[in-house]
């Protein structure tokens, strides 16, 4: 046990084990202590003599803070975190237990192993959608006013950015999908290509690619990933009711 | 060799082996023909027998085209790409030279292999700047008009978007930095954290945290991701001559 402690925050990828960094199966195997989501713990093969701490999809603060009591403690910790842990997940939680929490935390070895976020995998799914400049929004809105993600769309969308949607829906919340389609339909044409992206490596995965106009109705839940395309989005069809290939070209030509 | 023939297009992560997902080694290890920029081929453990076509760091149409050239005549072919290949790198090419060259290519097999893109390697090393709603957006200015790129990124800042820059500079356009920062420095406080990630990953990884007062002359090249913080990222200082924690809080709550 190292007598210093440390905690890294790992990125898991969207679900394949085969998108699972080297550098973060490393982690997780020489973790003391594995912290996290049930759902993503169960994804992490057993080491022997491990500690599992799992928690439900809430409380992102409670565990972080146990895990930094643990590393505080000189235990090897691991948080076990979706996608990339930067991005709308374990990260950010970590850090705002750490500024937050006993000037001692300030000390411990803490690091950040990337993963390959939800909305990469999506993407390479239907072809290259994000080829030009993006964004992502995430539509959860227990943590920041709906105004605010309403103003960002509307901006995202006037200065013409792909917009990748994260936790789109949720029982708290089931008409902000529909809302954020609607402001996207306001300025945007009826036939812009949106993907829903479900559980994108995972047995149960779906994709989708939707005219805007017919997009508001689609289901979607918090496993799903939303992409609307910019003005300059293609479909290249392929036949044989295959869904098309959706590109954002890098260039801004027009081109016929 | 697969009578159909196949084109993979595959994200190499940010340069360290370590960030190379099992799903890119393999198709890697089992292409016919490896197609791609020299320096991301060097990466690239040799496969007995495998053809390497290297290219340089322009030309990514030709290399698109050569690669689908060689699919459609039943090779398996596999383009090396930076990062993740969706993300300001080879995927957008190809889907672009698909939609322009001969129907043929659109029956071809053609996937994209999602990989680690810089920005994320990037906000790891720090903490988690990308906490909330963030946007990426390509300094090159070679592919779309700089009224584009300005108009975005003022987009970005009013809205409060972490802003992610890649391909930062280069010869032909040495100033864009330096007025893209001028931009930030007009709408966002000059204590605005922001991030110069250098080859993270790589032996001549560099990361720097400066003010955005100070960044303007901060040097930067096409291996640098930089970060422009939102007015809700904030620092934790930790001493020692370290650079801080950065992070972006994934609330917007007033604390003090």
């Amino acid at each position: 046990m190292n007598a210093r402690g440390s905690l890294t925050v790992v990125g898991l990828g969207p679900g394949n084990p085969q998108w699972l960094t080297p550098a973060a199966s490393a982690a997780l195997a020489a973790a003391s202590d594995l912290v996290g989501y049930r759902a993503y713990l169960d994804r992490v093969p057993a080491t022997l003599g491990q500690q599992r701490h799992g928690f439900d999809n809430r409380s992102e603060l409670d565990r972080a803070r146990l895990a930094l009591d643990m590393a505080s403690q000189g235990r090897r910790v691991v948080i076990a975190s979706g996608g990339d842990p930067g991005v709308f997940a374990m990260a950010a939680a970590v850090f705002e237990a750490v500024e937050l929490g006993p000037p001692g935390w300030r000390r411990l070895d803490i690091r950040v192993e990337p993963g390959v976020t939800a909305v990469l995998a999506a993407a390479a799914r239907v072809g290259a959608p994000l080829g030009n400049d993006f964004c992502a929004i995430s539509l959860s809105d227990n943590l920041k006013p709906w105004t605010v993600i309403a103003q960002r769309l509307r901006a995202a969308l006037a200065a013409d950015f792909v917009i990748a949607l994260y936790n789109p829906a949720s029982a708290a919340r089931p008409t902000r999908l529909a809302e954020a389609l609607g402001i996207a339909a306001e300025m945007r044409r009826p036939d812009t290509p949106v993907i829903f992206a479900r559980a994108v490596g995972r047995p149960d995965e779906s994709v989708l690619v939707e005219d805007l106009a017919a997009a508001r109705s689609a289901v979607a839940d918090m496993a799903t990933i939303i992409v609307i395309g910019a003005t300059t989005t293609r479909r290249i069809a392929r036949g044989g009711g295959i869904i098309p290939y959706v590109y954002t070209p890098r260039g801004i030509v027009t081109r016929c």
